[in-house]
């Protein structure tokens, strides 16, 4: 395995870390409360360009952890959207 | 410019626009009660990995993003760290 890739699992795994817990905290009480909808949707929107990104340079260290980031994202912004409805 | 370039300076574009306010706030307010050090202390490291993998790649959407990021959070966690001490 090359350094870079070694690298890029080591950042994958620190932001996986840090952003998992502050989501599935809002997954699990459903509380929408102190998230901005309007900077939420470009957190999600910016998950989404940079697992294209990783798609169309074939790095797999960003496109697990967008994609994985991209789907909870998404979860707490329907559920944002939804509780403001 | 090639599309994978163009897709990670949007994907760039909207991390910062997403996350720069939210630091913004805690560098202006100097409130760090929220952030849990734990926790951060992984967000930062890993936005200096993300830097070094970007550098490794030579991928300018991918350093621009981190190193701007992991400038602001650091600054955070270190206030975060003083006012904790």
């Amino acid at each position: 395995m090359d350094i870079a890739l070694l690298v890029g699992y080591l950042a994958s795994l620190c932001s996986v870390t840090s952003f998992v817990p502050q989501v599935w905290k809002v997954v699990r009480t459903g509380d929408t409360a102190a998230i901005s909808g309007r900077m939420y949707t470009f957190t999600v929107i910016g998950f989404a360009l940079w697992s294209a990104f990783g798609i169309l340079k074939t790095e797999w260290p960003i496109i697990l952890t967008n994609s994985i980031c991209f789907c909870l994202s998404g979860y707490i912004l329907i559920r944002k959207l939804r509780a403001n409805a």
